[in-house]
């Protein structure tokens, strides 16, 4: 058996096991960092649903450095840990072992699929979005030769995959389980008109129904479609689960690591498991939402990136009193033309989940200005705002390809606590042909439309 | 003569006069409004320079409302105030008088040309850029027939000009004054970039020398081309005076109002004269930095709106405590299909002007991820921070369209006084079609840059 040590140990080099190692790194040039992923190749996460269309066309395209740059001095293999010596801080691989002063976890997460149906996983043509090469590779070579298509799941996922497939000729059928699309993360104002333009697309949409079976009517293990709550049968020849994902912390679990909600890996605010010496980051982590702190299933990169980062910075100490206060769920996609972004909690959810009152300003305006300028369309942003403290809880945006840093602005302003008063008398470049009016910008309006209502 | 009263009086309606009217009606729906406005019609002040070119084409497609929604009950009215009767609370203006019991102040700014040309202004073929639709129809109508023209001063408005003309097969060139185009906004690592595609798009660049006279040499009162310092004589059909503005503020010095530095009108953080009854707005304000208050010849309609708000909120009582606290000269422009864009100080001046130690963070990165994806190009993130307590301080930014708003998310963080550990932390939406990826978002990275070099 090969023996090895480490000053930091990484589990994981997607993209929170890779900003760990990295900013690990950069604040500490002097230590011995050893990441260790489980394989040879990777996909960038969320490019996955653009391997199956024109976009990317193929999967070649979604393919990514593990997240390390080349020259950082950080030592990285391809190795699947079985099991870990908590006590004596060593962890086995392969025929090796490897001793380490700080250990991370950045296992990643796992496809979740509904216990009545995962004894369908193993008929051909029923595939779940893991994000491992092969498997993808598996699923958009099948599905070059068929025609039929079932996506289960409306997260933005499952429509990303849709719309792809459907830009290829593929017919295209999603099962929602709510009526509108992407409900967790818009309200449904915002997530109709996503739904239009996926509908208009040749989409199918099957909303207020559920798959209760994968159906393999001549028992030859080949799927033919899906049967619903209702008792309607969906013909199809291919039935993809994007019903969400789940923390993938079974070595973490075997080797006594304390879990929290939803089965991801407690840790503090600054990503420590109750072992202060030991870190996870990522969808391998039990979240939690920013308001109460109550527990968060959002499994985002971005999350997993700004998580990765306090780790990696606090490995040896905590260096800035903020941490990870709460994940923020900010999103954005690009459905047809249009971009739909979240941040912050949606108005439908807002009073029920956090218990805290508030209010809308809303305001749709455009994104250029004048008018007359080339390329000109409508921008509409929603703020959720907090009644009384006027502080911004959550804002939702529709419009051309600027809403994708528009909703980043949106999200510092969430984070930073600031209220729709210090929205209103912000300072914002426009320029006409990049943003709207300085008079009008969509944001700052909005701001003002809650400040009126919370005055009124 | 008619007499009229009001509760707030307005005096201009451009981006100024109009948010700070519309904000004030908002905040005190009871109250009577009046604005004057000096012009029937008014131009989008930033939109000017694209009426020259292909962009917008025609100078009626610049045209914009004066900022007051139809419905809001706000009476505007064309007037020029000729006297104000302070002590007695009285505007006149053509044949009527009007009480008001608040004033604004919201005259703008007029083209400010240094006194030795100030002679040459009445030669045919001579125009500055002022905001007014006769004097912008006249000089697109007179360039239509012309050639060669020289635009003088490479400020954002020179250079757009300049772009436009060079668009539609003019002979352009610029004379700048400085070794590099826009020097104010950006510093000389990102200058030279803009000025290059500048120049690629055919127009001629004179950095190092400057006008010291335009020439008339048929003594026809007809331009024919500029004198520079060296002594080199540059040939022209029209010569177009770009050399920035100055606020318009002959009326508000004759009724007595304190003038502060620059001519601008003196104003506190909540734009109040030192009379408490009367507020002023937009460009003919004294404008301050936002670091040190040191006196600043910021003018921005963005700065001018967000200067509006404050007022107008504020216009019966302070009701959020901020207001303006000095202009982070946010800016954006498109230059080609390169995107340029500045908030806070320069590198090249913050240790100069403000006498604060800082650093730099950079990152080179893209705006798409993976970079396979349709429409990926370079994104470039420059930060300067304070040395020792890491607030950002300023942020220039060259990459697509997204340029335009990551730019106010850079504003954000400088007017929230946020440290770059409080950047590295944060959480962003990332989406392979339209922002960089979690794990290298240029901003962030840039971020970390910073700290690793206040770490060493």
């Amino acid at each position: 058996m090969q023996k090895e040590s480490c000053d930091i140990l990484v589990i994981g080099a997607g993209p929170a096991g890779g900003v760990c190692a990295s900013i690990a790194k950069i604040s500490n040039p002097d230590k011995k960092i050893v990441v260790l992923r489980e394989h040879e190749q990777q996909l960038v996460p969320c490019s996955i649903p653009y391997v199956f269309g024109n976009t990317l066309g193929t999967v070649e395209n979604g393919l990514a450095p593990c997240g390390l740059p080349a020259n950082m001095d950080i030592d990285s293999k391809v190795a699947t840990v079985s099991d870990i010596d908590i006590k004596n801080k060593v962890a086995y691989y392969n025929d090796s072992e490897i001793s380490f002063d700080k250990l991370v976890f950045a296992t990643g997460s796992i496809p979740f699929v509904h216990e009545s149906l995962q004894h369908s996983l193993d008929l051909e043509g029923v595939f779940t979005i893991a994000k491992n090469v092969e498997l993808i590779k598996k699923l958009k070579d099948y599905s070059n030769e068929k025609q039929n298509i079932i996506v289960v799941g409306s997260g933005f996922i499952g429509i990303e995959i849709a719309m792809e497939f459907a830009g290829v000729g593929k017919n295209v059928t999603v099962v929602g389980g709510s009526e509108f699309i992407l409900n967790r993360a818009f309200d449904s104002d915002i997530a109709q008109e996503a739904q239009k333009i996926v509908t208009d697309a040749g989409v199918k949409y099957i909303g207020s129904d559920r798959v209760v079976e994968i159906v393999d009517k001549n028992g030859d293990n080949i799927v033919n479609g899906v049967k619903l709550k209702s008792g309607r049968v969906v013909d199809a020849d291919v039935v993809i689960l994007a019903t969400g994902y789940k923390p993938n912390t079974q070595l973490a679990d075997k080797v006594g690591i304390s879990l929290g909600h939803y089965g991801g890996i407690w840790v503090d605010d600054y990503m420590r498991t109750e072992n202060l010496d030991i870190f996870a980051v990522g969808d391998c982590t039990a979240r939690r939402g920013f308001i109460s702190k109550a527990p968060s299933k959002v499994m985002l990169a971005s999350t997993s990136a700004a998580e990765a980062r306090v780790a990696g910075s606090s490995i040896y100490g905590i260096k800035y009193l903020k941490g990870m206060s709460g994940t923020i769920s900010i999103f954005s996609t690009k459905i047809g033309d249009t971009v739909f972004a979240s941040a912050g909690v949606t108005a439908d959810k807002a009073e029920v989940k956090t218990n805290t009152t508030m209010i809308i300003g809303s305001f749709k305006g455009i994104n250029r200005h004048p008018a007359k300028m080339p390329g000109t369309r409508e921008q509409y942003v929603k703020l959720i705002v907090s009644r009384y403290s006027g502080q911004v809880l959550g804002g939702q945006v529709i419009g051309g390809d600027e809403v994708g840093e528009i909703i980043n602005l949106i999200g510092h302003i969430i984070e930073s606590g600031k209220s729709v008063y210090s929205v209103m008398s912000m300072q914002v470049a426009t320029q006409p042909m990049l943003t709207g009016a300085p008079t009008n910008y969509p944001l700052i309006m909005a701001a003002i439309m809650a400040i009126k209502e919370m005055e009124s």
